[in-house]
């Protein structure tokens, strides 16, 4: 009966993770074949389900690095409830999946709590996951870590962009740091090229580059569903892999330009020390990372008190970053001043 | 405008994949920021969804080694739609998950390409995916893989086990092969420790390794909906990792057994040759692989035949293979005749 435990995987190891797992979620009807969740639709006249899946990239193999697994669920969780918000839905609920070349199960417990962490902060619940023990794919501790998100909106309440309209506000919400985007190119430069450490703390840094690469990536869910909910936002940007430029023009109608003005924000410390470090040019931040930015909305004029302020009684800081005017390129940031 | 393609991340080959996916998925609408599903609620009074996440696990490397990788996607579709439909769910859509070291577009067409062959095999939608290029992690051409399902289903027609009864009939539906589990232990015999290539045919089988190992999982939404409609089945249960006797055994209620013959059906060629070539024990056997039955349907008595000729009118082969007793082992199966 141990043959498979010799080939590499550990049958008995992979029950004993379900049982932690429903004990770190709460959730003892996990280890079923499906994750269960009734659909409460008080309220939806015209339900669609909006869908995100997403991973955290090589921002993983900073975290192998610093031996740090117990945030990355996080990131994960983030990456997925995001987009989803972006679309005006609201997250109902998560499954992840983990590969790892051998299940070390302390070290999994401590990814998955992460997840579960993740999903409190969005207000979703982690109703399944599924766990490979893949020897000789992943190997050194690697794993991967993908993550599926499904949530709700009543068709009326979807943001799609259609609605923006020269004059609009462009709002734009800071993000946590680097979130879970540009790692190879921070690798890259950070530790191939300068041959840096995750203990460094370089000058203008408050904290050691690993604890400064691995903040979690910001969830925006409790803080922004109101304001859909409300119809108050005419479109959303979630900004990962591409930057402003990409993510804000998917949902800016043709004819209209985003005109942005970088002066109305600051690029995080960390951002401009990688850039220092790779001598990295202005086109090649633009398209790699947030730039500090991590969330934006497109809200129409009459609303943009309104939506500042709601903004503000919920803690969640936020400033005009710029507006919507006629024009053909999608979005356009002002020069950067030297 | 290149350090992050130098870094070995191109973003540009990504946004074209994102086209290739459009493509062959006739899905326009992917790439926004999460994919669309409008629920159809006609006949439902009270919906739940049902989620399955999986993956193919080290398939994968035999897929590799093959070097090819059309199929797998069909794998990965049936391990989690087969998931959804063991709980009386119907499958909706489908997102995938594709973790890559470095994008090759013709290779990840085709692992895509499997994907939406999976989805029209069990009539559901492909709604969203990602493709993470991550250099540094996966090497030597290495992917993983990881899908998502979700279904929906009438809470009063969902199935977990509980109606099972003392004579109840157990009927098998054949696999088609290895499925999608048990490959590590497939790899270890076969490869490691036979030094057998994928290109050998062994005495029995009727094609070479490679073709055999990578035969597609079984998916069995469109001949087993019908009958959970219907309210026929009172357990199913989708045999993966564990086996025939801990999947069965999930939705055995306590107090039952399931009392299965092995006589009642073939075990496969394959599965017969990979248990000589690693000496492997009946219980190595056992909690490994799917013995040939991919799939198990318990029904009341009284349903047994009108289900028997439903499977054969949708010309899915299927066998009583045992019955419902009271007893204490949640599955027993017959000592095996020499």
């Amino acid at each position: 009966m141990d043959a498979y435990k010799r080939a590499g995987v550990d049958v008995e190891a992979g029950k004993k993770f379900v049982d932690t797992v429903k004990r770190i979620s709460n959730n003892a009807d996990l280890g079923g074949f499906g994750g269960m969740f009734p659909l409460n639709l008080a309220g939806v006249s015209d339900p669609v389900l909006v869908s995100g899946t997403d991973g955290v990239g090589t921002k993983l193999l900073v975290a192998l690095e610093a031996d740090k697994h117990d945030t990355i669920g996080i990131d994960l969780v983030a990456m997925c409830v995001n987009d989803v918000l972006a679309q005006g839905a609201k997250p109902l609920f998560f499954l992840d999946y983990l590969g790892i070349g051998q299940l070390v199960p302390e070290k999994a417990a401590k990814i998955v709590a992460g997840v579960e962490q993740g999903c409190e902060l969005a207000g979703c619940s982690l109703i399944g996951g599924e766990t490979a023990e893949m020897p000789d794919m992943y190997s050194n501790g690697h794993y991967d870590l993908a993550g599926f998100s499904v949530g709700i909106a009543d068709k009326s309440k979807l943001v799609d962009g259609s609605q923006i309209e020269p004059g609009d506000a462009v709002i734009g919400l800071p993000s946590s740091g680097l979130h879970s985007n540009g790692f190879s190119l921070v690798r890259d430069v950070l530790f191939k090229q300068q041959h840096l450490s995750i203990n460094d703390v370089p000058e203008g840094l408050e904290t050691d580059l690993g604890e400064e690469l691995l903040k979690p990536t910001q969830i925006y869910v409790k803080q922004l569903m109101p304001l859909f909910e409300r119809k108050l936002i005419a479109g959303a940007a979630h900004i990962t892999g591409g930057g402003i430029a990409d993510n804000l023009g998917r949902v800016i109608p043709a004819g209209l330009t985003a005109k942005l003005e970088r002066s109305s924000w600051q690029v995080p410390a960390i951002m401009r020390f990688i850039q220092s470090q790779g001598n990295l040019s202005q086109a090649d931040m633009d398209q790699t990372f947030n730039l500090g930015i991590g969330f934006i909305l497109v809200v129409h004029e009459k609303d943009e008190g309104e939506v500042l302020q709601e903004l503000e009684s919920a803690n969640q800081p936020a400033f005009k970053i710029g507006h919507i005017v006629k024009g053909e390129d999608k979005v356009e940031l002002s020069e950067v001043q030297k």
